[in-house]
């Protein structure tokens, strides 16, 4: 897939930088107003009139966030734009523009470049943001892809991970769980290919959970969706690291606790199917997983009436008084408290969980 | 220094990715009245009233952009700062808050990334800047470092890369050079420290050049200056790959052709010294040396007698129609084309020049 063979493969050492930068930006199109300067100078130039700017920034390296042996490179793309997306409208506000850094070494081609590129085309055109600035360089081993997402609201929309009071409900956008499952099936069947190449195997029956990994997609609906329906939220974030280590983070900003229900927990049917197969607890993948990159936001309790029967949206519990501390009720009426068994990098050894953005 | 056997040294392994973020940003103080939030929440909230909000991001990868045998870690989070911080002020404008991504290995104790982290806490300082957000990772094997500047001008106030006419005078801050030639020195003696440890070189003589390398200061005073002495620049860029390549950038995105005079380019004496010793030129280290992080602008040329004599400032040409080219005039009259052989981490091979930073 890198160093493919193909006579119309092109080394990066045939160019130089900025040839490299010029055949990757010449493409772009801006399409948002608030941009007045994109790529092509020291800076990007935006105008947010009368709003606030929202930015975030993250950093992917191969080999800790995700492994290019079943991940296709335009997957790649469009999956770094994503997750970055993912924060902005988690403070209820809307993405305008990304900068993209890369550190790619001397084993990619061009055209594998290329193909990263055109899925990070393909995030700014699916969710209307403009590619405006970053860096290309080499990079020593791996590939790295850094990514900042611009975006604005205002002042008054903007929620925040503090806000949520105790009895406001807990609530979550579409269902949890499906990316987790999808990349241990990527990594069963990386296992099995390993072993013997000419492998075909038929992963139709967990397209959904492949795509939740591969090429998720970020709750740029919500925020329109909510102020459509008349309620903001009280607090929000996005579910990157998993159910149980986001509500937390919510509880520790807001100085709250929680309850949260385990049989409201929304999961897939083929989540349910897959982590049988793989013998796992679903509940697990959605509790400590992470990667779905839903909206995870706390309203108040009058609210229920105009959300309740949204059909992306669960009411899976309610926040709590600090000294009642955060629990999860099981089905059988148990309380287990919620414990930060997300993703992390530096103490889990890298590779380990391979896939995982933040 | 990395790896030290000190008693208080504490590996990474043993905290977790958000005790790691928790460390570094316990301390840091929010100045700027533009951060409405900073590091804590999904994104950064900024409100930048009536004026462009700008946007610069930059990765640097170890063994590319510097190396750890001979660059201190705060001087490294110090200089990955004032980097992006050039980009913002090469638009005329002002910087006022950073976002720090960084990716590292297990080979690093919490006190060498806090000591990095102290750099970028005192670069915030001295350009009076807000950390207000970023991403903390695990790197499969070097240290990476993902800098992204915001700043904010009015409208009318941000210059361009284009912009620039004929008969415009070409004027750079400071001096030139003396980055590349002070990585030069450490380089060679980093040789015979190599061969020979024991060795403890006087490095007095070359005083100015390793702190143009190690400590790059950007030119935060150059557009309040040019305010007050009532001009406002016609282009401008940053001198982060050498004066040939940003002259030509400018050429380019202006439409123009420029003449550069060797006898005008600003050197400092010890810069002439040490090119001496290394048996280099100096103007080609200013010419293509690179990271010197001076401004390089253009101005009508009814303003000369505004800037003459500023001692920070110097006229080294003026932009010609675009027929006529991009030369230098040398010191007996020749006209030699300026060619962009910046730095150029994809065609030289890694390391070979690092120390360089975009």
């Amino acid at each position: 897939m890198l160093a493919d063979k193909d006579q119309n493969s092109t080394p990066l050492t045939e160019l130089g930088e900025f040839d490299l930068i010029k055949a990757l930006t010449e493409r772009i199109q801006l399409r948002d107003p608030s941009t007045r300067k994109g790529v092509g100078d020291d800076a990007a130039v935006l105008h947010f009139e009368d709003a606030d700017t929202l930015v975030s920034t993250d950093l992917l390296v191969e080999g800790v966030h995700f492994n290019l042996a079943y991940t296709p490179l335009e997957h790649l793309g469009y999956k770094a734009v994503v997750v970055n997306l993912s924060d902005i409208y988690a403070m209820n506000a809307q993405a305008s523009q990304i900068l993209v850094s890369l550190g790619v070494s001397n084993r990619f081609t061009l055209e594998a470049i290329e193909a990263l590129y055109a899925g990070i085309r393909m995030a700014g055109r699916h969710y209307n943001i403009d590619v405006v600035g970053g860096d290309t360089t080499s990079s020593a081993s791996g590939l790295l892809i850094g990514v900042t997402a611009v975006g604005y609201a205002k002042r008054e929309e903007v929620v925040y991970r503090k806000g949520t009071k105790p009895m406001d409900l807990l609530v979550v956008s579409g269902d949890l769980g499906a990316a987790y499952l999808g990349l241990q099936i990527l990594e069963r069947e990386n296992e099995v290919f390993k072993v013997n190449p000419h492998t075909q195997p038929d992963l139709s029956p967990y397209a959904y959970l492949l795509e939740r990994q591969l090429k998720p997609e970020a709750r740029q609906d919500i925020p329109p969706r909510l102020a459509k329906l008349g309620v903001k939220p009280t607090a929000m974030i996005d579910i990157s690291d998993g159910l149980s280590s986001e509500i937390l983070h919510l509880c520790d900003q807001s100085d709250v606790g929680a309850r949260l229900y385990e049989d409201k927990i929304p999961l897939d049917p083929q989540a349910i199917r897959a982590a049988e197969e793989l013998n796992l607890n679903p509940i697990t993948a959605a509790l400590n997983g992470g990667e779905d990159y839903e909206l995870l936001f706390t309203l108040k309790a009058q609210d229920y009436d105009k959300i309740k029967d949204h059909p992306n949206l669960s009411v899976i519990g309610h926040i709590a008084e600090k000294d009642k501390g955060a629990y999860l009720i099981s089905r059988d009426g148990g309380a287990i408290p919620l414990q930060a068994q997300g993703w992390d990098a530096l103490k889990s050894g890298q590779g380990k969980k391979a896939g995982k953005a933040e």
